[in-house]
């Protein structure tokens, strides 16, 4: 099931195929089976009758369960209805043990997080090979030299290597707490009608505990079904990851504006345009910041529910979850992509810098007028001698760009962890 | 292509139909089709490429060109491609005529406001019959006393009736913006290349209104590339709408606590308690109005797009028109369930006004004394009688809620245009 | 009360005043006056007891109401027992007469709306002198040929007269929205404890009635204390024309980065760089962008409200509407300073277009041979043609970009109504 | 500086203060005096100098620097002028060492995290107190059962005690992500004009360090100016704490209605209602999660920042950031004070068990039924006994619910860690 046509520029075959209906079909249904094994091994149901439901766990039609769904507010009513029948079907003494004494709830939060652990698993190969690339640019620019910008307009140098060091130590920090958030939020939910097991009496822990080894998830301290603290934080990890991969695609688009030419990207065509180069990959990774921060805002407005289980909130969750991972997934899928490609043009670098005249020493001739003549007046005639052109007078020290970096150097390396 | 499972909560067939691949393509392949027409019939391009270029537009394989759209951030691009590639198949000389000076955007905005149409026209199918149901509980229940809840605490008694006509004029009031803004958004976009139809020469007007003609969309004073101010005022008013549909459906589903017990929806099972009656639709509106706010403000923050064509802003435009439009679209028609079944149980409705005691009359207690004692004293002795059960010597005359509607009867009537 | 300095980028003491204690104490003790002189006029209170309310009306300390506020969650408790002092001390028989059968609500909505009115106004003078900036660039401009740019890429010429012309005409479209929220959303409200008027037995309607002549409202066909979707349009309106507000400024701050050097506004400088000039207007513009959707979805979220009397999406209301025309106003006034300010750089423009070389006819020079030789082959041979300078062989007929304008000078005269 | 009126449900006095214009001066003018005192201390401005810049720091009027910062877009130029003006005055020679080398960011930035410290030392007195008051609850209640409620349905019972205990929990989870997220987000920024403290040659690092030290700030790796992943994710932590406290209250003030009566807070009254107890304090909660997750939308959309120093998304954070705070700082406070005063009515909790006749067992009795007649016809059974009122036939070992409440008892003791 590729991504709709209508969302491909918002997700890919990879992230999408994750919430795909055979994806989310097939979790649901492996947490059934897990269910049953786990019972029959504590003997409250029969091995043969969690047999017969692991052999019909598969090739469910996920077009009625979706449109009955909406009958009752859960996929689970019909997605039961479908299994037990098939059970049914091949083992009428089997079917009254599918689903026992578990509630929609459980198979929703749970087929959700072993959803959630394989799209941290795919997340973090492309982060490797992100960072690598990041840090590849970081170490091989030490010493190329280019404008700072700010307010998009020219500031004093520093150099590539600083720059490209302070973007992957902020991917590094931003995917070191999604990482977190993942491992908090993938834990098994598993607490019956009302979050005490109750119907399995006295077995309910042990029970859990069956099931979490089964599924391979962590057993929290109770279930978590209407407490929904660590999916919203990784939920906002991701918006935050996010923002960070986009503060790139932004610095990569503007510095790839052929007026400035210092970076590009693999780049798209255009239809109409046969010469254009366009920063593609990086207006993936601008679009996916336009559309997460919302949906983060959707995910933390649902977090007030109602007791027991929600009206509402908790319903609301799964395609925000699914729309939020699909877009940071494949927005760092793609600005993989972006860095690996990147083309640094150092000699445009320096002619920039060139362009700017004496005007990039301004602040230092400032600074150290001001201590003379006071920080006004030190302003004043720092702007006059730009206009005449003989600012180096004051400032012959730093008459060449590379002698003006302060402690970029130093920065570039701290953040590299090489000092 | 239904929904897809994770998302069914949050659209429905009917909906998520209207953004499948087969209605985006198809309202894609209209577009290039009316294009080719228009230009023929300008002598722009022969004839025959236009009715090969017609006869060649279906069938395309949408997978595809939703994956390769990534490389070039539009998904126009392996579009024009795939369709150019079975002109030149079926006809070589015709495949040069395929796209002639359009661009992508184009394409995609106009693409979409055909299928934003069609939404309307849906949309407006439910909203007929929803305003119609709520009217009928306007009008039916008139003497219907209940009470009200400030802060979900009881208060002075109302009517039924009144509640039902003040649902039904939001509604009506937010379906009006609504349908106003679509009105405002549905409108041709043919710019070419950077917004001037240049390679079109002198032609380019003309070509415009032929063109709006073949599609039968309202011709702009001009190409609305990245001005996206109504395209956003519709989002918003599906914002609107969909918060007007939730407030209606929190008060059913807080009448509907069995506790109170004054209304219910035809509600829903649940997989663990078999008795159990959910206020389901309720529910699902619920959620919409979690959702959809995130995504109006993931648009709007869209719309500070750079110059005549945006890195991000605009393509991050697709995937949430489409959710924001399903999630209203499905909620709407859910609301309209809702209503039609609604259950209005008026013994209920007058226990719960008996079992408050006195207190109901406490207001108007508090403001007859306060005159002669001052309002403070009044609110003591008012709580000091309500104590005491003896709150009625106070207030003899409103001695039954029907008697303490105040003008209940001439709001509910200005609300439905009767007075 | 001048705007804190933590929120000065986000409101100006123009629009900060509008929402100061002062301001809004004034509004809430109007609304108490002209209730109370409203009583009189129907004979429920003695017209002694309006005056002593209107005497008193004024010089409440804001400080220990809005502490007091949060005991019971309504700024209303302490406000009517300070003024209920006042007149207390001042005319003791008129004490019991404040606030008389009005509840918290009907202050706080009529307040706002009517802080909500000033608002409107003092935009509105700025949006008269913005419009007309833009008017006159556009019409100034007509003839002013510059690049237009996609995906920060340079793309076919246009004119700049036509570009502000859509800039003038978005912000009138947005205006026009805009205008028309506040209109709708400034409304009376007056509804007592539940929205019946009870306290008032029969004299509710016409009591409403005066008070809305009195306070200069429109009646609402009933009251709206839990339907808030007319604010909420109102609100969304802002962020829309914010959103068309900051998409001009993003132009002009990427038009204004040396490298381009086509625009220049007023500026500001930098505490560090005594040379350098900031597009400091344009700045803030953007800044309310991406501050402003956030706070409609927080809007939009709040509209779920309970019942009669919302417990939550109420009392969120004052501070987002507050923040949200702070923001909107403050962003309106700004860019009007910017706009009259605006210096065309119309040699630069000239020189860029001169600086991409023959690019700028690749679109045309591909669709005249995608006639003869096909799409694909007309973009190589284009591509191949632009690396051996040799694309005006093809496009003669448009050697000059003058020559390559399209519709543009037709567009232009259509956004601005002349044709 | 109290809080304004308009914002007075938003904030309190408390959190207010932190970011009145005295506390932001305040560590604006801390960050100089420790810039001045830093840079004597190396030898690179006189003793004389930062002794004279600390002398006068203090006393500057916000309400003009906050008026001309509008022109600048930031405002450090009015704020160092002001203070370069008391310095002139006081010790011409030393006011060309004001603010030396640094910029708008580092002050701006710095000023932020100070305030943020305060706010984190506020906050965690609240919540150390908050999660006391749960704790009790949980440890008291072990054995005061009560219905569970989903989808605003009663369900199977569960003790109270566990219920606090989900509560307790998951406050302490989102405090530790909160105040982790602080204490990464509290660090130094100080860079210079373009992040290579370039101005003070090769010093920089050593300058840092000393200031870092001098404010009792971590020193980050490299300044943060246009890399904002920390700040954003405290913002995000507030967005999730704020979620759980609004859990919480949701839960009270549904348990609050009249018509379930098993819990209520300190309440505030009525102004049209003398009888009424409003969850005033779970109102307030509730409203701060009806607002802060839009404005953690805005914080995260503005973390797409220009090279090194933005445009818009920078200028946009302190008002973000400060509304934030106030609101979950205000929300902590409150449900702090409501906490403490629950009431627990555990003879309601109990009746309202009773009242809903044997429905509470049909879920156990379903799925004893299931084993042997499969889940369809179970469910259709169990309905049928409901309705006879003879459900305990199939269930006589749950007759109480005591005896149904599964493993309530190990999940209450696990989340508190005593198991």
């Amino acid at each position: 099931m590729p991504a709709r046509l209508i969302d491909c520029l918002a997700t890919d075959d990879e992230f999408s195929e994750i919430f795909s209906d055979d994806a989310v079909l097939g979790e649901m249904l492996r947490f059934e089976v897990a269910l049953a094994r786990s019972q029959s091994r504590l003997g409250l149901i029969p091995e043969a009758a969690a047999e017969a439901i692991a052999r019909c766990a598969e090739g469910l039609d996920a077009a009625p369960i979706s449109r009955e769904a909406r009958q009752s507010a859960t996929v689970v009513i019909p997605f039961v209805k479908a299994l037990t029948a098939k059970v049914e079907a091949a083992d009428p003494a089997s079917a009254g043990c599918v689903h026992l004494g578990a509630t929609s709830q459980d198979v929703i939060d749970s087929a959700l997080v072993l959803c959630l652990r394989r799209a941290r698993d795919h997340m973090a190969a492309h982060h490797v090979q992100l960072s690598a690339s990041l840090r590849g640019l970081a170490e091989q620019h030490a010493d190329t030299v280019m404008l700072t910008r700010t307010l998009l307009q020219p500031a004093p140098p520093t150099t590539f290597g600083y720059k490209a060091a302070s973007w992957q130590a902020s991917v590094e920090r931003s995917w070191e707490s999604l990482t977190h958030a993942f491992d908090e939020a993938i834990q098994l939910q598993f607490g019956g009608a009302s979050g005490t097991l109750a119907s399995y009496g006295i077995d309910g822990l042990a029970l859990s505990e069956t099931l979490a080894k089964e599924l391979e998830l962590p057993l929290p301290a109770a279930p978590w079904h209407s407490h929904r603290d660590r999916l919203a934080a990784l939920v906002a990890a991701c918006g935050v990851f996010t923002g960070t991969l986009a503060k790139i695609a932004r610095d990569i688009s503007l510095l790839m504006q052929p007026e400035i030419g210092e970076l590009s990207e693999f780049g798209g065509g255009s239809s109409a345009m046969p010469n254009k180069r366009n920063p593609a990959g990086s207006t993936l990774v601008l679009a996916a910041a336009v559309r997460v921060p919302g949906l983060v805002a959707s995910f933390l407005s649902g977090m007030v529910q109602e007791n027991e289980r929600a009206a509402g909130g908790w319903q609301a969750e799964w395609p925000t979850v699914s729309d939020v991972v699909q877009s940071t997934g494949s927005a760092l899928a793609t600005m993989r992509r972006v860095a690996i490609s990147l083309n640094v043009d150092t000699a445009r670098m320096r002619d920039n810098i060139d362009a700017t005249g004496e005007s990039v020493f301004a602040e230092r001739a400032a600074m150290l007028l001001a201590r003379s003549m006071g920080r006004t007046k030190a302003q004043d005639k720092v702007a006059e001698m730009l206009k005449a052109g003989a600012l180096r007078e004051v400032t012959p020290d730093i008459a060449e760009p590379e002698a003006y970096l302060g402690s970029a150097e130093q920065f570039r390396r701290r953040l590299l962890g090489l000092m």
